[in-house]
């Protein structure tokens, strides 16, 4: 996935900006007590890969994981940096660095991550808004428990 | 804080990184010795609001806190990511996440972060530049030391 | 290198994107097995400084570093944030924040990052592309390991 098409133009600034701001949002909600809509940022047939116990395929597929998500407990701040964007022959792709905080009760003083790795993206347009169409989570560090 | 006003267009590049100048020079400052020049950075009401042990209401009292902060031997990097930006009926509107390092010591060792949480941030320009008018800081995440 | 020249005009949001790709896509090809591609980020005369053991001075000293770096088991991670940016009188200047997670092995599970710190950058543009011209790497927070 690292290849870029080396006829197509970088990624302008307006459109680095709003997939910044869609990965945000993204993030955002997963954290805010809003997984229930998470579904809403991908398309039809996106999906989330890489997340146990299982992968994602499908928006029906994301939006029953989240509706079960958000009745969780659980603390988290999925810290983001690290944007790079290109067009490549799929469409285009982007990866960001993930520091995941998470803590399974409301008592959350464990101000390690759980993990630091990659986000692979890819994105498309759909109704006329940028939204994930693939994310595969790659880990680089897993704390021990 | 989290409507958004659906009648007001997206803020654009240059304003979204012109605040995200904006919060950058403030973790700066902070981080490096510049404490006591801070509330050049927040308008004349502006408010430091989650802050231990008092919250800072007004430009006074935010110099008078970064006057005495800018005298202690503490190591901190104030490191800020997933930045949103929006238009609420209250003006311009952000969030992002903090994870705050910090040691009281020049023996700067431990380098699990203190907290790990939000900045909800309300703007508004004065004398021609984007300034903080309102910051509240919102622990996710807090170690025990 | 704080100071800023008044009489030049901020840095425009095309050239701010321009450079946080840049360091993006270094921290990128250090932490996914390109370091020995890593010194075509650089400036012929391109530095590296304050890195353990000695400094690297010169496109060909960072070429012959990466080529050791890429054979190294080691896994990383260099998290990048607040990033700042201004024209001074020696061209165009940039600090930004570094958290450094890292493992020697490939069972990476130690997620405290060996350090935070930061980058201070001079970039000049070489062949229609900017590029790092010298990097200084001030560590905040270091851990015993």
């Amino acid at each position: 996935m690292q290849s870029k098409s080396l006829d197509r133009p970088e990624p302008g600034v307006e459109l680095r900006l709003e997939i910044q701001a869609l990965t945000a949002e993204h993030a955002w909600r997963l954290d805010h007590g809003a997984a229930d809509t998470l579904h809403e940022l991908y398309t039809r047939d996106g999906e989330l890969l890489g997340l146990p116990p299982s992968d994602l395929v499908g928006r029906d597929a994301i939006a029953a994981w989240g509706a079960a998500r958000v009745q969780l407990p659980r603390v988290s701040r999925h810290v983001e940096t690290n944007h790079r964007l290109w067009w490549s022959e799929e469409g285009l792709r982007g990866t960001l660095y993930a520091s995941v905080f998470r803590s399974e009760t409301t008592d959350a003083v464990d101000t390690t991550p759980l993990m630091v790795g990659d986000y692979e993206d890819l994105y498309a347009k759909e109704e006329g808004r940028w939204r994930i169409r693939s994310r595969v989570i790659r880990k680089a560090f897993r704390a021990v428990r």
